[in-house]
């Protein structure tokens, strides 16, 4: 995951191409990439406010055009001079998506692509190495909670088949069809408003319906509870894990060096007690 | 809770039951019954939209027939192979109560059976070991709490009790029994809507009840809390546990062949010197 | 807070009072309490149910007679055996609250103490020393978070004065006086219903409140976060202190054998240069 | 941040501003600071009460006219005492803001500043030692966490931006402008009624805004839990390595000790060694 691998290989041949790449990758031109990102979350942010839309609109519009060029230029030229390298990492995918969803033609059926424009504010992730490294934390947990969430979904599936298969005839808005089911129960889920609005309504009628809500509830608030667990301890082990490598090396180091006096104090004996031996056995020939 | 041990042991005659054992426990059979899980798991989701119920309602039950047809032949197999040992493993109790309810007449009364045929899909817990492995470790940490949890229950009946006495009349709604109590207890202790809903209307007839569910609030907190961080020291525990005893059984194995060392060197010496000595001892005789 | 020391006594001379003390204490005496207190449990939750009371009304109020003779007949022969120590461990001042309580006339505008008979129930945790040991710990956990406690409380003050002085004029029901705002507050804490039913219509009149609320919010998250973690790191540290404890003493018996040992060789060895130098030396004279 | 390390100095030379220094800061004076605050927190609260306002208003103003009187003094004093050093304490200017805005009149557009006058209680910060740790230990967690902060508001923005663009028009009430759009994110957030008044809202316009809702609530629970984590693994890793260090140094003082006595022993071989060498050596001669 760490994105610019390529330009730190030093054996890289003196190549235009490889001059491009180095060039593209500087600190100089990747902080002026920050700072238009930057600018261009800015733009995109007054630009939701009609007032700026209607007296900057067209000023709006040229930064918006010189911005997307600016970002199209560098990930051509990153292309041009890694290849396809360019996609093995992960943040570089990652750029090219976004960058990629600007282009496509914001008109008609696909005007909500238009709004998608303000990803690219997430460009920032990948160019600055502090937030990646958050990124690439949060993300190193999921694994170890993979088959927790699995756990999850399979409980949100079961109760969503049954909530359906119950209260849909009587209570369409909530458990009309599985994707419904499975909003109200994200919702339940979330504890909001899961008693007053949806569980006491169904209980009336219903009446039995509260062992599913509150087996529902429990269920996933202890899976939920142990997928959050497992993170917590993820962290504290991994980070802890650190620590403690470090001490340890440090332990044994200085154990070693204390052996080592240890031995050479033994050697000098042994060393001794073989001359004298030998000066022993000597006298009496 | 380690389901399928019985086909770990070498030592079982090679008769019929033997071999068919084996083979229902052999992982292609196996796989094969993961996937009618998730196909069953499927159909019965299909099950739940009205539409496809009218076009391929038959079809539906054509699988679902056939699917608890093989799901009854596993188990008849496994029952007839292992005897009584196939209940001795709690998974297999849970694999077989699911298809037993699966049987029993879903009509009139009974109707809700028929709901609970999605908990089919549950096997899937005891066919897939990582699954399997998630939830022993969630029951794992039941003991660990379990007299936090016999807590909680006193606070939430001295509560409910209370409760009813005090605010049946006015309330029948949300006190108006023992249970009415207990479930609206739960749904404060969610804090979905406690105030607004509940506690503010209760405290315009009566102005102290604040005080009843503000204690309430924060006892079933902090036992929440206390059953929660019960979990997680358990969790972060066992883990640490065996990290530390792996590493430590390291140390100790380098400490031992460091003094084994040692003490080979202390006895060069002390040999030498006894050598010494009794040749020490010879030249004046 | 360990209960019955009273009776570990070994010392404690035969008189009357010593054996009165003993046989109150005596497991089969406190296991009938424990069933006592179970009954009146289930007896008090009955009397809540109007049914019940009507048709078995006289039995029940037969059943409470007694047990709170027999709770009263206790109390007093703890009095009688150990005097005034039997005060010294709170969970005997509980017991004699809790029981003094249901003494009290519970009629007219002290019917509401009829209702803390319940409470009696609670008498379960000083019998039963596992929930003892349960509540313990979780009072134990108290005086670490006592000044995080404080500090929490001084926010809700700040923000209850500064909310009655804005919002009291306009909002009497949520802000009218300071009972009122730091219930409000209480509950805006817990999250629920603050910004539908509190925020917004306070923002509707004050456009700025948002910053109050926003304020309130992460300073109580931040401070209630920062308890729990107070609890969370105490309950570990307190385990793993144990534990590791418990190993490093093992670790310090074996390596204190092992260098016991070695001296042992080392001894040896000097004592048999120490012969052979009497030895060495003697041949000269 | 520790507040009073000025008059620590004891090479301080004993001029007039040195004493005043001294005296200010003597246990007894800050005492009766403290007493004040108290006092005033309580006359801040009464005066929320119109019936006290009625009754004892000019005894209240009195009272907070004093109680200011006395502030200004002890900031003068140490200001005189103490020159521009004073603001190197974070501390010290917390206290220095909270008495200044007092003193702006809190006339007209800013009678919202008479409301800031409470803030004063918060001074009991800086005048008790334990709120003070406490406190900082809070601040002490932010470092740690500020990175995963600015991804939160990384998402915030991007989300506020988005829901602007597209719900503006049909919601103005909760996505209006970026402003709205926040707080309404804030709310979600929280989980406040986010399903029942938000999300179910906007999905009967537009049916797929559960994939922003859904996405947002995961995105930032995800984040928020990390920050959570973040601050409890600090909390932790920073107490347990301090226990550790102090065990870890006495465990090598005993082994250092240990290690001495066993050099010695060899030291004594050696030189007897040495010894029986010479004399074995000077006999021959």
């Amino acid at each position: 995951m760490n994105a610019h691998t390529q330009s730190d290989n030093p054996a890289l041949p003196d190549s235009f191409r490889a001059r491009a790449g180095r060039w593209i990758e500087s600190p100089r031109i990747q902080n002026l990439i920050v700072a238009i990102i930057v600018l261009n979350a800015i733009t995109l942010g007054l630009d939701t406010f009609e007032v700026v839309q209607v007296h900057a609109g067209s000023v709006l519009q040229w930064i918006e055009r010189t911005v997307l060029t600016i970002f199209v230029f560098e990930i051509a030229v990153k292309l041009y001079a890694f290849g396809f390298r360019f996609f093995r990492s992960g943040w570089n995918v990652f750029d090219f998506l976004i960058v990629a969803v600007s282009l496509l033609p914001g008109t008609g059926a696909f005007s909500v692509l238009r709004t998608l424009r303000i990803l690219r504010v997430l460009r920032l992730l990948t160019k600055i190495k502090r937030l990646r490294h958050v990124v690439d934390s949060l993300l190193r947990a999921i694994p170890g909670i993979g088959w927790i969430a699995v756990l999850l979904m399979l409980v949100f599936y079961v109760f969503a088949v049954m909530g359906t298969r119950l209260f849909a005839d009587s209570f369409p808005e909530y458990f009309g069809h599985l994707g419904r089911s499975m909003y109200s129960l994200f919702q339940v889920m979330t504890l909001e408003s899961w008693s007053q609005e949806i569980s006491r309504p169904v209980m009336a009628v219903y009446p039995y319906a509260w062992i599913y809500f509150l087996a529902f509830i429990m269920l996933t608030a202890f899976t939920v509870l142990n997928l959050f667990i497992g993170i917590i301890v993820n962290s504290m082990q991994e980070q802890h894990y650190e620590e403690e490598e470090n001490r340890r090396q440090e332990q044994d180091a200085a154990a070693r060096e204390e052996r080592d006096e240890l031995m050479a104090k033994l050697q000098e004996i042994n060393d001794r007690l073989a001359r004298l031996e030998s000066s022993g056995r000597t006298p009496p020939t």
